[in-house]
């Protein structure tokens, strides 16, 4: 798909067919969230992909916005990792970049996924970090819901030229 | 240009030709940014569209990583707007996705871009505010220099299996 089509198209998608998401897309996926820009390239990424059905099921306990985990077969969790960091201020942006990427390649491939944001909610950080196991130096920031599309949505069209300025506000 | 191909080619390019950036290809650009995901839909971004060569030959004097201003035909500072705010803890993960939209949409197009961090440092947030007048509501966020490029880059393989972790840290 060209890219400017799949920025202009992609929307959230929270339902989802039966059908699995490949391991080679998988990768492609995160291959995409690994090529996003960093602060000084610290690349401060890490990823867990989540198949497993009874622990999908388990994330809309504690997360309010993230139901249509129930039905589908795939989400990843960005997190950052702060032993990459030479910026720290700026790991929240890498991880969004590479959040943002995903959604795109995703979109790309034919594939439907919505962004739901944990960091930086207290109860949302700490619920994913004990249902994974994750380690104290590593922040969860946002959880990707996959799948293939069983909804269609029009492209939105959110352009708004009163939002631009011209070299001075 | 496909979606993947942009994704996994988009380097940061600091070279440009002194060739200007057309009309038409700024409103896709901006376009590309509005279109991106946020959280609640706040849409919270707003744009300063940087062409006056005075004006970019003023940022690298308090932002130290900006010096290819000096020869960049545009600019983009990409602000958060807290009137728009709904989740408010999130905006500045909208603006990141926008700013990626923008480096995606730029590299489908042929030009260069390099992304600027701004906030959260408040020296380089408030040189941007007293240089633009930007008003008290709205936060800087990211400067993006734009161009044709003058510099070639290949692909960076940054793909790291370690980084995946598969249903448990």
């Amino acid at each position: 798909m060209d890219a400017l089509e799949a920025i202009f198209t992609r929307r959230s998608i929270r339902k989802f067919t039966p059908e699995l998401v490949s391991e080679d897309v998988v990768e492609k996926l995160l291959e995409a969230a690994m090529s996003a820009p960093s602060a000084h390239n610290q690349q401060p990424w890490q990823f867990v992909v989540i198949q497993d059905r009874d622990i999908l099921g388990r994330i809309p306990v504690f997360h309010p916005y993230s139901t249509m985990l129930k039905s589908a077969p795939l989400a990843i969790l960005v997190c950052g990792d702060s032993t990459c960091f030479k910026s720290p201020d700026y790991w929240p942006q890498d991880c969004a970049a590479a959040t943002q990427n995903i959604l795109l390649a995703a979109r790309a491939l034919g594939l439907g996924t919505v962004w739901m944001g944990v960091y930086p909610k207290d109860p949302l950080i700490s619920g994913m970090r004990n249902l994974f196991g994750i380690p104290e130096q590593v922040a969860p920031f946002s959880l990707i819901a996959v799948g293939h599309p069983a909804e269609e949505k029009p492209r939105a069209n959110r352009f708004d030229e009163q939002r631009i300025h011209y070299d001075r506000w």
